[in-house]
């Protein structure tokens, strides 16, 4: 192992779970991992983990979101086929018309039942664990 | 900025908070910012929070843990005042004598009523927020 790969660190990330009145919103990928996925980007040096939760919300789908919950962080190093990445999770709310970011290739509203695919990432999976959550059965078993 | 800076991370750390029967392990830390810490460090890469979470609390009591939940990730920017981490705290159990590890001068357990003093980084806001928890009052108010 060379010294620069001794004190390499997995990335800090976050997604952000947004919530309206038509339902979840997601976002079409432009570049691969190809799919739809949960709005959210790096976190920077210097931010916490909910200003980078509330930046990246705005950056990709125009909206001010108001965070509800930090929901869970999830760090599987083969979440991201790119690199390791570890990802909080929030769920938030906001209202208003969204429109895709400059990295989107589309942006669409969803419910549970019509969730489309594919969907990258562990993003299906940090998804059924925020349906059921919000189904009222509890938090999500976090250690699968 | 420069280019290095620009591509620049929030370090991932986690820690343990470990119930014994005798109460939870604190540490006293032999580096500064000096007092008694929640037992933790940094994740490696290609490690998952839980295995970093695992390893880290043998490396500092000797004990192997039954993690029990993901209670919450911290990422205040001066948080730790060496540099910008990001912690994901966990609460696990454990059977057995404690033993402090090498980064460690001192080891001991401790209850709410007794907690030492000082505490370093933001532990004693983590250690309330835990109590509170335990307590029965509901999960933390994360946008304080």
């Amino acid at each position: 192992m060379s010294e620069s790969e001794e004190y390499r660190n997995p990335i800090p990330t976050v997604d952000i779970i947004i919530e309206t009145a038509e339902g979840i919103i997601l976002i079409e990928r432009k570049n691969p991992p190809l799919g739809w996925a949960i709005p959210g980007g790096f976190v920077d040096y210097g931010e916490s983990l909910e200003q980078a939760a509330m930046r990246e919300a705005r950056e990709e789908t125009g909206l001010d979101v108001t965070l509800l919950e930090q929901f869970h962080t999830y760090s599987d190093p083969d979440r991201d086929p790119r690199q390791h990445t570890i990802t909080t999770v929030y769920i938030a709310m906001a209202h208003g018309v969204p429109e895709a970011g400059d990295d989107a290739k589309n942006l669409a509203l969803f419910r549970k039942e019509s969730l489309p695919s594919p969907i990258a990432f562990d993003h299906d999976k940090i998804l059924a664990h925020y349906f059921k959550f919000r189904a009222g059965k509890g938090r999500i078993e976090i250690f699968p």
